[in-house]
């Protein structure tokens, strides 16, 4: 898998979220991950998860760090086990950088203390399976209690580029460890 | 997935890592994982992982907390991400259980500050696949420096049951993800 | 899998056979199967099977009994074979019901004598795979020979209550029979 | 898939069901399905349902007569689904014979009020999936109270030649149904 | 696999290669391949490899004999891989015609000299798996260098049948292959 | 993938085509293809064609090259496609090597005017999929009509290095051309 993150704000409505998306914005072609910086403001028409159009419940950020990632030849399920590592990454990531146990996953969010801290999602395309992870950088404006990376004096990009990092680390391994097992009866 | 933490300490040596292990010990049917306490002994004959075989690294430890899974309709890529799931959820009871930020995950394994507090496997049976992961209780007599439950004053049942209830609802929530989001483009 | 008889009668016209159209209408997330009553009139451009839209066979019935069941991470063809247990089970529950072998079953139809007793397509969303099944309840207005439960004086409610709770338990030891079988060589 | 009906009898005893012993013993390359009549006498050794293993139920018969098929490129599930589509094809040849609803279907067992007509079991070997049906001809000696063919006075050669006429034409159209569906949304 | 030579010209504008074509034009149900002559002209709008898209390459020729195989029940890895053979098996029949090693496949296209002879695409529908394999009959009034069947008078029709027939026997090899091995350690 | 080409010769005896052989001999973990030169002699038992088991046809030669490659997560169809292409791969190698289009590929074997160049399998392990490629060096001594690289002048490494880096290259570019499609109706 190729990670990179890139300087150049892209403000987040969902339109993202779509096959190829990366390679067409980013000339990267294959298995990827891409971090960027920017708004995130999904309305109703646009929302993948089908219990939250239900609820009524649209994503809105003034500024979140995005992970968009794109898999092909995987199926959903072993995509959202993917994103759920992802997300635990990110939990890992946070709590030894503030230092305190604060933060919980709970399925693929992230909370501290009641405060939701990310939102994320895994469907699939046509020919592909995608996450989307949107973690807070500012916590103000949000519609529900929300912190960000900004409460924790966290650098977004910093930020971004250890949990691609580990990540990559993390597909790159689970493929080394599919390759070195023998079988049992 | 049912769930089950057995009273009964069963040493662990390998041949529990078995299709049909969980049916014939518990007589439970179908994916599910129990936990036990007991030793852990597995000799080079007995291992899965050939790279530890290869580096001649036998497991041993004296008090283990050890978690057995089996998962039937599955393959071995989505069990080595749902074993490494189970690992982070274990991380997360840990931390959140000493209120320090002291356990880091790195692949299948926990460690804190250079000593190892667990094992893990996951294989592939002719009709399943399966998952070992066994947590230091005492951490004397170890081949490498560990830690365990004991040094944390983590009672092991009662972290068995915490355990298992998160790995379940995971499991649980992981197939409703799968259900409620619609495709992209 | 949930199964549900609904009371509240609905005109199936196609747009039913849509992913998470039983989410959206009754709340069950994940593999699931309704049933309930209402006319059924499905026009050339809604239809599913090819071989029907080739040969201008149009879907026409005043009153039906319709299962519409979804299955996520499942695939078409192991869809359509559980479809074809679906058919078989209903054959199943109306030979025993009316105590005479008169009911066959051909593909993922049931005829008696030459009279059409139901219709059946299995097909696939981008994100699950689905079913319908109807049965004729009345048997005028139908442009083929057709025969209906009225015509057996069978209780659309009651057999449709027979119906889901013997297809849930086909499912479920489906499951249970995958799970409790070894290899062999 | 082939079929083949063969005169001469084999006493099956568990060993039939392994992978290519329809190609070592037929000729027949690839899916197939063949039928032959002979005693029935598997010791718990070789038995493959461990649920029957473990309460301890040999399976013993006079005379039966048997279906082999074995499927490449199938998965155990997906053979399961089709083992029950085999047992459903008895039941209709059954009842179409004695042209009375005497036969019940539970899973892949049949019954007439109370004895047992069949035993089925669907497995997999490391390069295919297999199934083992069998269905009484005489009734007498057996653990349980059974029904056989002969209790029927039906030839069992006439009815295999129907049931794997009646098979083959299942598996080549649940492949056509495949293939003339379009997806829905 | 089904294949036909069709006499009838047909002009290739991309969207042939659309799910159940092969059904809707010749009545061939199931895994297909037909082949046939006429122009190729696609336009960036239609182009299904985003790479050419992006580089903006459209596809043209003024005659060439076009194949389209269709597979149910495959996934695109699988088909991607087929399609190579497929191109394989056009190099080999060029060869062996103009007795001179002089066409080299690299992936998915044919070359001489530095001269394309044909284009290629494998993609999937929501249903199915397709490809589109195009060799040039006429190579003048192309936009890059091209070279074509009438440069090497070769007969397309001629071409097309032993083409079909020698893919139609590679499917058919495979398939065998898949049953005739057995497992190793 | 990873490929290596080993200057020390290795008998081939059948026990090569076995999982983690590439691991275990060279260190290469994951998907990987190894060629090394050395005499090939299959007795009867370790065969794992059952077609040639069948048929008595054990293989033997002085010397070959040969070529095991191991694939992970993949299923045995895949495999058998990939070493069709492999086997295409060598024949365009030596149909440029030596500038006459004299050797044909038919299913996973390759012939000069009736003399054999080559053996090849794919098969499955409980962990991954395996095949062995062999291609003749020198042709005298074999149970039937061969030829062999020495007969072409041909030198076995730089063969073996030119393999496989196309059939590197092969696997490499399928890969993108699974990732640079769109999906079509």
């Amino acid at each position: 898998m190729k990670v990179l993150y890139s300087d150049q704000p892209i403000d987040y409505d969902g339109s993202q979220l779509k096959s190829h998306w990366i390679f067409q914005n980013f000339g990267i072609l294959g298995d990827a991950a891409v971090a960027f910086c920017g708004a995130c403001d999904v309305t109703i028409e646009k929302m993948v998860d089908l219990a939250d159009v239900r609820d009524n419940k649209p994503i809105f950020s003034k500024s979140m760090l995005h992970v968009i990632a794109e898999f092909f030849d995987s199926d959903l399920t072993r995509t959202i086990l993917t994103q759920r590592l992802l997300v635990s990454l990110a939990q890992q990531e946070l709590i030894f950088r503030i230092q305190k146990p604060a933060v919980v996953r709970g399925g693929n969010d992230l909370y501290d203390d009641g405060a939701k801290l990310s939102v994320s999602i895994a469907t699939a395309s046509p020919v592909s399976t995608l996450v989307h992870f949107g973690i807070n950088i500012v916590s103000e404006g949000t519609p529900v209690k929300t912190k960000g990376l900004a409460d924790y004096k966290i650098d977004p990009a910093d930020f971004a580029r250890g949990l691609l990092e580990s990540f990559c680390n993390e597909i790159q391994t689970v493929s080394e460890a599919r390759a070195k097992v023998r079988a049992v009866d």
